[in-house]
């Protein structure tokens, strides 16, 4: 935590910014390790030059923050007040350069703090935020890999729940209970679970529909541990699927393992979609395959960077993505194989190790 | 939804406004009848004066929104455009007025948005949205007391579940699993169960902390149900408690019961959490309530109004919000008692059910 807010502090120096405030409840715990979903209530934590920084927190979570935040220096506001007009008396009234996170506040929050912190350039740091998380740390690849061991663990239990007639919510309930029981803070988003044509929209709702034979089953799901995600899917044949199925399965797999292929630190990021979607568009599945083939993730389930056919930017180490091909035909079924992977010194390492040849579930 | 959209057709009229864009997901979700969480991508409902209202999405949702969608017309980007160029092929070229969320939109969207719409003026529509969700119609709050209904469900089947020993986590995972089943859409928020100390901190972590005789347990939790929400926390003995606990405890069932007692249309919104307060105070735990009395719920966990010792405003038929007073002694224990109320057109009505006379679980 100190080396990060030292990396800030020198920041500062050097683009002569007065006062930080760091708004992003990620970013938050990224530099104190304090965690919280503030909700509509305003939280942050504020560099001013030459000083410690400090909390600014909801009073509903300060005795929390005491006891896990590296930043000692805590102040709150209760749900009576007005945050802003709070937080004002802890700031310096002569602020020449303000920074903060515009891809965070809200329109009517940003103008709050323009008004109560009357600084005379404003100075956005979402660039320098995304830049340190980008490359993970050995330690945080540390907390990934755990992350997705349990992900991996959590399938593994709930593949002998799934039964003909099954609904869709009730392997999510399954899924989601391993989940919570093997440890982790819960899943890292609304975990999906598709049969059959419905797994032909990539972001479709699990529901009613049951589990039938002669299709496919698609799940996608993550788990929080530790402050950082997983987001893995796997599709299953669900008894014998006909010839047509299984080419979807094969072409997915095939476009799968050929992005992983083209994955190296300096490559364009570009390239990992590509390479992927020739693999498609060669097979006639070009149409069908319509969105990017991966985004980074870490303490968040989508960050920095969107791995899409216009990516701008190269690999570099340390980068932690998903490589998540799919051909989605909404009148018949989608087929998505998601890995998570490491850019390494020079080349990946695929940190999911689930199997992803087609597998056949003889319920 | 016609009727919805048929207001924000007349605001436009009366307010001058040219172009509304609307881009909260339950917002969205409000006027058309779909919803998703799009994360970084960007998406919109547009009312264009004198034209039909489109969705606006990325590619990837555009099938969902098409089966479910009650606005037709749907346009999309996808993942390796830039959402708000391709937006502006549908936009009119001499906007003057342009409506849009503050209190949503990231400074950085707006400024996209300011820049490809090149709109004479800002007109900021937060509060018209607010106005109109805030008072619940009657199948709105059917919707509510469904989700009520089978949260306390969930709590019902889970109580035989808990056992000395158990960590909070497990109880969690046992709620969730139990929510899931039941058919709803999921947990409303992120489950809190907390045991003992833990209790204190009104937005502590459930973890490792096993249940232990002699102390409180503290559930909080709600559901989704068919795009609406409830929040409901109960509070625990686990076999004999002293009489500090005790005391404890029947000074927040007082609290509530007052506030509830002070709930009528045209009485002013804060006196709900003075009524709680006073109670606090008189028996001289002031010092551990140490949050608002309440929050609106509905389509959102957290919507207006806030019910705080400083609210404006009066309250109205149809509002929907959570009365859940606490005392929180970090170094002892916590307790929490919250119902989700509706104000009717004389009173009150209190929407959940769930006994709260102190009830002890011998395990």
């Amino acid at each position: 935590m100190d080396t990060r807010i030292k990396k800030l502090v020198d920041y500062m120096e050097h683009q002569s910014v007065d006062v930080l405030l760091i708004t992003q409840p990620k970013n938050v715990y990224y530099f104190t390790g304090f965690l919280t979903d503030p909700h509509e209530r305003f939280m942050g934590l504020v560099l001013i030059k030459g000083e410690d920084p400090f909390l600014f927190l909801p009073l509903l979570d300060a005795g929390n923050a005491e006891t896990v935040s590296s930043v000692r220096k805590i102040y709150s506001h209760d749900d009576a007040e007005n945050a802003y007009e709070v937080l004002q008396r802890y700031l310096p009234s002569n602020i020449s350069t303000l920074g903060l996170e515009k891809n965070h506040l809200t329109v009517k929050s940003y103008e709050a703090v323009v008004g109560i912190a009357k600084a005379g350039e404003i100075h956005e740091i979402d660039e320098l935020l995304q830049e340190m998380r980008v490359s993970k740390s050995q330690d945080e690849i540390a907390k990934i890999k755990k992350a997705i061991q349990i992900t991996e663990e959590a399938l593994r239990l709930t593949i002998p729940k799934i039964k003909l007639d099954v609904t869709e919510m009730e392997v999510v309930a399954e899924l989601e209970y391993q989940i919570k029981r093997l440890g982790t803070q819960g899943p890292s988003f609304s975990s999906i679970v598709l049969a059959g044509e419905k797994a032909g929209h990539p972001h479709g709702h699990p529901g009613d529909r049951k589990i039938k034979t002669g299709e496919f089953l698609l799940l996608d799901f993550g788990v929080i541990l530790d402050g950082y995600v997983s987001d893995l899917s796997r599709t299953f044949a669900i008894g014998e699927i006909n010839d047509q199925l299984k080419d979807i399965y094969d072409t997915v797999l095939q476009a799968n393992l050929q992005a992983i292929e083209s994955v190296r630190p300096g490559e364009p990021i570009a390239n990992v979609d590509l390479s992927a979607r020739a693999v498609i568009e060669n097979r006639g599945y070009g149409q069908y395959f319509i969105n990017r083939v991966g985004h980074g993730f870490g303490m968040e389930i989508h960050e920095h960077p969107s791995v899409h056919s216009k990516a701008e930017g190269l690999l570099r180490e340390g980068m932690t993505f998903t490589i998540e091909p799919g051909i989605y035909n909404p009148k018949l079924t989608g087929v998505r194989i998601e890995d998570n992977v490491v850019v390494t010194k020079d080349g990946v390492n695929v940190l999911s190790t689930f199997p992803k040849e087609l597998q056949t579930l003889d319920l």
